[in-house]
């Protein structure tokens, strides 16, 4: 099957939207219209969010309220913390984030007292509390609190993450801007199971649930967590051009290049890279820096690959102390957004997502009764 | 985009299978290559999952190893029983399944301890344990047991639900041929789902917690709850001709009839429909069994629709006394067969699925500053 292209339904198209669009011609993203350059630059990851799931930008009075919205709901119910204190603390962290989604939907399930709207924000709030709860809880059987002074969803995963040292301004507004980049991707596996749950008219938490499940795969969001392991093996850039070359000999998979979709470039990899180097030199890590940009000319030398948006991703958040198996669940803290637009505009236009296969098994046959077997 | 094939893959190849056939030219299931008459007729549940995941038919002491490791794995860690405690008892059980299977993902998480086919049997065993541990806790706050002396996964999930009182045979035994029915049905949603998530390489309690959320959809497993509703509507077979013409001429959908694949028949419910004519003698309870099939008479006549295998079984279920919030979560313990199956077909010649979507929102536009909007 890996050798059929209907297998993996590349370039079938599976339905219509108005979110993004994903390398019209190979290359280019726009969110709902915006280029992607334009939002990392002057837009924040709230009004980004606002956008995808509203349809538009918010003014400075929608914005203020949708602000002060997710700030108020960053707090979990008691039941909640109960359940994540049950999870190991070696558990992965994506599977702490699908159970906490889903016993959310069992506490403040879909219906009359939450609609889907409020229930987009909800998760777009307590998604990082969610993590950190559980985080703080196996490492030191803290409760700890889980709400902030913070006004936005960087500012306050950094600060329950980081407890009372101060948040920098420029690590705040990077993983602002990661989420930016993050946020939305078109029919990438994720956001299509969750279309693909949405389509049977299932409830929004079941959605968001195995959309967190279908990113936590290492062809998927797990890549950048993969890109961290790479990277994080050498110590300077001639090592990492020995290193890499040694495992391209060995037809070993580099994780963080190539992307289905974009052919060229991932408009979003300079993006982050430009951040990268920001943060690498205000914390005098350049040799991170060089490292990975030197794993990068390797690649596009030999392999003629680019890096995708996993690839820096994980140096800038290296930098900003973010323990790497944090990286998918802040992908997930991101892709919220994208998800419940998403999810909302398959809801909008239903139909059945109920695709056919092309069997290959055994002919019809008699049956045989157990004691001739 | 309802109106737009593609939106629902209809007819769309995603990929290839030996597991079943559905519908080849519009009728027939089967197994494996085995007929699911035969099937439903001659084999158990437990012989129907063997042969669904391992391939082939078990042979006497296959099976019998394999049912004692059923049995076997029908406790729950303590850690779940904590868990479910905190599921409020108006949850939709289909929730309590979700949530029950991911955290079981992070107490036994996929890994050398665990491999993919220990996780399947695992799941088939102790599924209907975390739906009544949870029950009996909510409605008479009891911690109870979640083992059993009995032999099959219908025997299991019929003691655990009725307790003391004595499982009858032929309850049983129809609960069995409803699960071999249920069992798997090729690219259904939610097993696409499963295969979906599978694909991004995630692990596999990943991808059966999506296959739940797709299944609690009114428009797929849901449909059996649905069913029920409406038969229970109707004291008579003449009112319920009469209900359901009003119901027609409103518009009104009636659920339980139709396929997305079947054209003519779907031929799961010849076989289930005779077992609810048996269960209904046995239990003198006849009209239930006249108005299910006045509602078929008119459904045929009026539309020319036949039914599914959701509707008699809400009637076989109903008069087995299974409460109609567990018609979905059966549907689980079942599918969990063909979903495993599925996951594991994926994974051995596996294919990121990631289809493209047809653009229909804005042009790209310029970015406007928050104070300008």
């Amino acid at each position: 099957m890996a050798t059929d292209k209907s297998a993996g339904l590349q370039d079938v198209i599976a339905g219509e939207t108005a979110i993004s669009t994903v390398g019209k011609k190979g290359v280019g993203l726009t969110y709902r219209g915006y280029s992607i350059e334009d939002l990392a630059e002057k837009s924040t990851f709230e009004q980004v969010a606002y956008l995808l799931i509203d349809g538009h930008l918010p003014n400075a009075s929608e914005l203020e309220t949708y602000q002060e919205r997710l700030v108020r709901h960053r707090e979990l119910p008691l039941d909640l913390k109960t359940i994540l204190e049950q999870l190991p603390g070696n558990t992965h962290p994506m599977d702490v984030m699908r159970t906490g989604c889903s016993a959310l939907g069992n506490l403040e399930p879909e219906g009359a007292a939450h609609d889907p709207l409020a229930i987009a924000h909800r998760l777009l709030a307590c998604f990082s509390s969610i993590l950190l709860y559980w985080h703080h809880f196996c490492a030191r059987g803290e409760r700890t609190e889980v709400t902030s002074g913070e006004k936005t969803v960087a500012g306050h995963f950094l600060r329950l993450l980081h407890g009372r040292r101060p948040v920098l301004d420029l690590h705040r507004r990077m993983l602002d801007v990661s989420l930016i980049l993050y946020a939305e991707h078109e029919f990438n596996a994720s956001t299509f199971t969750a279309r693909v749950i949405a389509s049977t008219r299932s409830d929004f938490y079941s959605a968001v649930t195995g959309a967190i499940g279908a990113l936590r795969g290492p062809l998927h969001g797990g890549a950048n967590e993969m890109a961290m392991d790479l990277i994080s093996r050498f110590k300077t850039a001639d090592d990492a051009e020995k290193g890499v070359l040694q495992m391209l000999a060995k037809k070993e998979k580099i994780m963080g290049f190539g992307h289905r979709v974009y052919k060229n470039c991932d408009p979003r990899s300079e993006i982050i890279k430009s951040w990268a180097r920001k943060l690498c030199e205000d914390a005098n890590r350049m040799e991170l820096f060089n490292v990975a940009e030197r794993i990068e000319q390797v690649m596009r030398r030999e392999k003629k690959l680019f890096p995708n948006l996993d690839f820096y991703s994980a140096v800038t958040y290296r930098v900003a102390c973010i323990p790497t198996p944090m990286f998918t669940p802040l992908f997930v803290f991101a892709r919220i957004a994208g998800w419940a637009a998403h999810i909302l505009e398959q809801r909008a236009d239903n139909r059945l997502i109920r695709p056919a296969a092309r069997y290959i098994g055994p002919a019809p046959r008699p049956y045989v009764p157990v004691a001739q077997r």
